[in-house]
C-alpha cells in the first residue's frame, strides 16, 4: 500500500513552519535557520554533508524517516524557490546540482515549465492541478513507493484539510517566531481522523506524529 | 526569593488555552473539558475529590507542583466567571463554597466589590491595577511565598509580554481547538529569556517548562 507521508516538518511552539519576510537570501523569512539547528546536529544530516559525527537518539532516528520507503515528492510553489522563481527561467530549486530528493518531485505551480532532470535521481515536474489529482500523478511515479508531501505548510494544511495524509511527522521546536506562515490555521478536529504521538527529546524538540485512524 | 509562577495551563496543539464561546455553561467554550481530561486522570485530581486511584506518572508529578510553595494566586477578570459576571452581585466563581485555591486570591478587573472569604482558606479580592501593580499586593499577600498567575491566556500573555513571569509550566494536549483565546499571540522571541524543556507523557501531554534564565 502506497502511503501519503509528511516528514520532518519544523514548526515553532507558536505553529509556524516558516517566518514572515521570505525572500532569494532568507529562504525561512526573519525564521532565519532556527527551526532547523535540531537537525544540523544529527548523524543524518552529518552524512548528507559529507561530515563525521553528529547526534544518534531520537532527532536523528526521526530523520532516517525521511527517505525510507519514498517514491516520488510533491511539493508546493513556495518551497520551490522565492517568490516570482517563475520569472527566472534558470531556477532550478534552492538545492543545488544535486537536490536531497532522489526521486521524481511534482511542483504544484500555475507557471508550467518542462521537466528539469538534475543530478541523483531527482527530476522536477511541474503541474498544475487540484491537490488530489496532483497526488495521483505523484502515486504513479512513486511505483508502488510512498508520496511525501514536502511542503511548505500551505500546501500540507491544504492537504489534511482535504484529508489526504496517511502519516505526518511534525518537529515542534522551542522558539517563537510570532508570524510567518502556520501550519495548524483551518485544521479545529484533525484529531478525530489521527491517532497522534508526542516524544520529546534531549535537544529540547517535540516530535508529534499523526497516524491516520484504523491505518 | 518569592517567585511569579505560572502552573498547568492546557493549550491545545494550535496555541489555545480556551475554546470559542464561553458562557456559564460552557467555562471553555466550545473546548469543553477536552483541555483538562489528561488532568482527571491523575492520582492529585483523585485525591482532590476524595476519590481512590489515578495515574502516579509524569502528569501526576507536575500537577503536584500547583499549589507547592504558592502564598496567593493573582487571576484576570476572565477566569473568575463568565462574561458579565460582575452584574450578578451573588457570584462568588465557578469552584463552589471551597474554591481549590486555600490562599488570598487576586482578580484583576474594573468591576471592584468587597473581598469574599470563602471556605478552606481562600480569600477573593478584586483589584483594578495594571499587571506590575497587582503583582506586587498579590505578593505582599504571599507572605514569603511564591504567586501564580492562574489565567486566563489574556492575563498570562500580558504578563509574558511584562517579562513578569519567573517559572511557567504549559500542557499542550493534542489537538486543534481551530479557535479560541491563544496562548502565544504577540510573544515573538520569548525564547531569548527562558530555558525551555518539553517532556511528552505517556498520555499524549507535552509538559514544557519555561525557567527565566539565570535563575
Amino acid at each position: 500500500m502506497s502511503l501519503t507521508r509528511v516528514q520532518q516538518i519544523s514548526i515553532s511552539l507558536d505553529g509556524f513552519a516558516t517566518g514572515d519576510g521570505q525572500s532569494r537570501d532568507a529562504p525561512f523569512g526573519h525564521a532565519g535557520e532556527r527551526l532547523h539547528e535540531w537537525m544540523f546536529a544529527t548523524r543524518w544530516w552529518h552524512e548528507r554533508e559529507g561530515e563525521p559525527g553528529g547526534t544518534g537518539g531520537i532527532d536523528d532516528t526521526f530523520l532516517r524517516q525521511f527517505a525510507t520507503g519514498i517514491g516520488a515528492e510533491l511539493m508546493g510553489a513556495g518551497k520551490f524557490g522565492p517568490p516570482g522563481w517563475h520569472e527566472d527561467p534558470d531556477w532550478k530549486g534552492w538545492w543545488g546540482a544535486n537536490p536531497p530528493f532522489h526521486t521524481p518531485v511534482f511542483i504544484l505551480t500555475h507557471h508550467r515549465r518542462p521537466p528539469i532532470e538534475m543530478d541523483g535521481g531527482t527530476t522536477f515536474h511541474f503541474i498544475d492541478a487540484p491537490p488530489a489529482k496532483a497526488l495521483e500523478a505523484a502515486r504513479e511515479a512513486a511505483g508502488g513507493q510512498d508520496v511525501r508531501i514536502g511542503g511548505g505548510p500551505t500546501i500540507i494544511r491544504e492537504f489534511l484539510a482535504a484529508r489526504l495524509i496517511d502519516h505526518m511527522h511534525i518537529a515542534v521546536v522551542p522558539i517563537l517566531l510570532g508570524r510567518g506562515v502556520s501550519i495548524w490555521q483551518g485544521l479545529e478536529g484533525l484529531e478525530n481522523d489521527y491517532d497522534i504521538e508526542a516524544t520529546s527529546s534531549p535537544s529540547g524538540v517535540t516530535h508529534i506524529t499523526f497516524t491516520r485512524a484504523g491505518l
